[in-house]
């Protein structure tokens, strides 16, 4: 079978990329505005063809959107159209949205939505990676109303990758990685600003950058264009938590600056639970 | 020569664990007022022996203090009390209130103020690695008020841990600190508040928490012991970061709230700067 990838930049690449080392289908198609990015993913052999939108739905089995989701918005009604028994599988980081546009679509049961909680701040077709996704998790949202035989193709696809898998609703999909992603990627971008708007007079700053500036600014490097949208996409959730953040950032800016040292203590040794979460 | 490390935990334990494999002094003696610490240091090899402070001043040339910075504000007067002809090393985060304190000291000269810019979320003689401070910056801080001859043993010192070096001023130093280490640490602090204040109603985050959300809040696994004394001696800096920080979180915020998306892209893409700061 052919497999359409739709945006072949850090993730669809790295799907492409994958996928050819398993042979997992016969062909590849790319399907790439940006002509640079199309040439650079024939070079680098993330596909093996590009082709017009159309044509590749035609001729394929699978087609897997990985662009920005506010292009996913505008593009799957589209290609939800032009499906017989394709499978369409969506690889965008907010869900409730694009699934409230197309819940009455006569070919829903031929789409997943589905999103792998895997990336690197890079991107483009430069950035991908054939083991981007190996041991990190796929969350299917609403799974339930896909067709059984295009989820099951999907999930092919999923364990290709070699990928864990969950399943959730769209609300909570949204709220979760508004938490887990869209937050840690808002506050880099602050934290680079931050730094930034200094340097301006400071010129000695990068000298001492050492390990932990690097870990928590290292997001501020990723693309705006694929993180407005997501921002846009799940605007309220992320509204919802960046208030939450700003709350306990002025939470231990009073504390240090009534000098009530204990509570400060307290609020670094609660913050220290986060060890449960992560290793 | 015998060199002291007063606190052999995340620090000071890796100096000695390098210290051992370059042969650089004869004995290691370390001071440690934890004796489960202790014990650990010695099991490990990080330490040759454990000695009361003022019989290891007495036998070495160079002591190098490694604990807390609040304890080495009230520590190094003491310490430069004993000291004949001996070198001392503070390896603290923040300077300006720590040379204030002994500038008058006649000892003053066998003194040097000294930062490397390089850690772990770990702490503890567990955590300690002969690698810590391999290609990382030592940064020297009013160095031209130490003895010539306690300066260069200090230098050779930083030489075996193959680091490179710089120097500066007390509040360059203080400042530049504020902006690239502790900020990323009270927002890992904060991010990790965020999460777990959330966590209490929803308990799959867990499962979602990629590469992005683990490198920004890893390093709220940081002690509370080591960092509360940093913020209380670096208040003012710390405070100013903040204040900062703070502000362009609302920026962000203020600009997903309207929907200014042109306006959030623009930030978005000028935070992308800081490629220019990190690599």
């Amino acid at each position: 079978m052919n497999i359409t990838i739709v945006g072949v930049g850090l993730i669809g690449g790295s799907i492409g990329l994958r996928l050819k080392e398993t042979q997992f289908c016969d062909k590849i198609i790319g399907v790439e505005k940006n002509e640079a990015n199309a040439k650079k993913a024939l070079q680098r052999g993330l596909v093996d063809e590009i082709l017009p939108l159309e044509e590749a739905i035609l001729s394929s089995r699978v087609v897997i959107l990985t662009v920005p989701v506010d292009t996913i918005m505008n593009l799957l009604p589209t290609v939800l159209d032009k499906v017989t028994d394709q499978v369409i599988i969506d690889m965008g980081s907010t869900k409730t949205n694009i699934l409230r546009k197309i819940e009455q679509h006569p070919n829903r049961g031929r789409y997943i939505a589905a999103h792998p909680m895997a990336g690197t701040e890079y991107s483009g077709p430069e950035a991908a990676i054939p083991n981007l996704y190996k041991d990190k998790v796929m969350v299917y949202v609403e799974a339930f109303r896909t067709d059984e035989d295009a989820f099951e193709i999907a999930d092919a696809l999923t364990e290709q990758l070699e990928m864990k898998t969950t399943f959730m609703n769209a609300a909570e999909h949204d709220m979760h990685t508004a938490y887990v992603s869209h937050i840690s990627h808002l506050t880099s971008f602050a934290l680079a600003l931050t730094v930034l708007e200094k340097e301006k007079s400071q010129g000695r700053i990068f000298e001492l950058a050492g390990s932990g500036f690097e870990s928590t600014v290292r997001l501020a490097k990723s693309s705006p264009d694929m993180w407005t949208p997501i921002f846009k996409q799940n605007r309220d959730n992320v509204l919802e938590v960046l208030e939450e953040h700003i709350k306990q950032l002025q939470n231990l800016y009073t504390k240090l600056e009534k000098e009530d040292y204990e509570g400060l203590h307290k609020l670094i040794k609660k913050s220290n639970k986060i060890k449960r979460i992560i290793k």
